[in-house]
């Protein structure tokens, strides 16, 4: 494990908070002074800005033998990545599926990546030196890994992430206010990541806008065969439609056990 | 409170079960005898039995002061109970909101109903001394109770319950098995009542079927404005497209402190 965490940001009233809750060891509001030592350089900023923000970093620190990322979408950010660097840049995509609708350091928690999955997205580009020290690092800290190209990545994350998040807000919203005190468990953990952060979750829609804007489309469609079944009006038919939902979501439990070890 | 709960089913050994786990004091699997001292029956059958249930019940105990039900929908079988009964019934419909994807006495808990919203449907034809006792009763075992006509409910829970329990059951339905390793938390809590039992499901939707395709359809359009914004590509306007989801989920979190008063 990483024997000095710095922490680089803006603001250095976070950092502080930061450090005092022991989630970084150091601190710095300036990359020079930040990247100077880093052996594995991490990049967390919002998805509309890590690629300028990786790119800068190799700007710094073109020697470093790691520079990777946590951002929720891959394919647009490791193009630009792509595109824009030199070839020696030491970059690899990485998605560790973990966090919350919460966000700010007060938050965090010291086993945030403990048996979480990590998705790595290397390219025809990835230097495969900096691939090895990027599992390294991402099992270090408590993931477990998959790899797969950042295309691939997007189109499964626009259905087991960027879609549930949109249908909990649209959930959430066609509730009238009056009417949620009639709201149950299934409205409670259907609508939780409607709080999420607007900016960032406005920044993650936008760049898998394509796969997105496919799995609503097919949400509507799955959605319209169900309005015939119901208008059908058998109960037998009813059952054999929610019988694929239910057994999909056994499945879920059987690999996160219960669910209990799904990423928050 | 009831100094003593008689349990009413067809199966001795989970009517047993239940006497062991403390829910009930005593069982019964024909309904002359379980029902003879009744000062409350309690139907809590699946909804597309609850109507016959009564009616049947208010035959064996035409003297029993209050007769009600637990079902999740109301109108159809409330209207059915007005049509098929005397006027001498003592039936007020009643929904607790309360329960879980689990069902049998192994996941019954004794505060199920605590702090739980009750919803009564009294109608024009029910009696009024039924309506008080149905108030003390429900009111005893823990709900905050609110007044509703069977149709507002029905619409208000097509929204708040049965809705989400739809559109969990297709986006679980809608991940393949090989991409369950990349869900989040987004999906683990949106799906969670994908996993209840088929058949009290399929009835709930389908006494419901008319508001809930409602709800659908309205469902449907509202993805299809957010299909439009994700299509402009301006991040402002996707930030503004989240807020009211955002919003309204806040509103839900100060009803019920952050969700954990939510039924289950």
């Amino acid at each position: 494990m990483a024997s000095r965490v710095v922490g680089i940001g803006r603001d250095r009233d976070r950092l502080e908070q930061a450090r005092i809750l022991g989630a970084i060891d150091d601190l710095a509001t300036d990359w020079a002074t930040g990247l100077a030592d880093a052996d594995v350089i991490v990049v967390c900023t919002p998805v509309d800005r890590i690629a300028q923000d990786v790119i800068a970093a190799g700007q710094v620190r073109p020697d470093c033998p790691l520079i990777t990322d946590a951002g929720s979408t891959k394919l647009t950010l490791v193009e630009t990545i792509d595109d824009s660097s030199p070839r020696s840049l030491r970059f690899v995509g990485a998605h560790p599926i973990a966090g919350s609708e919460q966000s700010g350091v007060a938050h965090a928690r010291p086993n945030l990546f403990l048996d979480r999955t990590c998705v790595l997205t290397p390219t025809e580009r990835t230097p495969l030196a900096a691939l090895e020290r990027a599992r390294e690092f991402w099992t270090a800290v408590g993931c477990r890994l998959i790899e797969m190209s950042p295309a691939e990545h997007d189109r499964a994350l626009a259905r087991t992430s960027h879609l549930p998040h949109v249908v909990a807000s649209v959930l959430a919203a066609g509730v009238p206010p009056e009417w949620l005190p009639l709201a149950a468990g299934a409205f409670r953990d259907g609508t939780r990541v409607a709080a999420a952060d607007p900016d960032l979750w406005s920044a993650i829609l936008l760049q898998n806008r394509s796969e997105l804007a496919g799995s609503v489309r097919d949400l509507v469609a799955d959605l319209g065969r169900f309005l015939q079944v119901l208008a059908v009006g058998d109960p037998a038919q009813l059952r054999d439609w929610w019988l694929p939902g239910q057994d999909r979501r056994r499945q879920f439990d059987r690999i996160f056990r219960n669910g209990a070890d799904a990423a928050d």
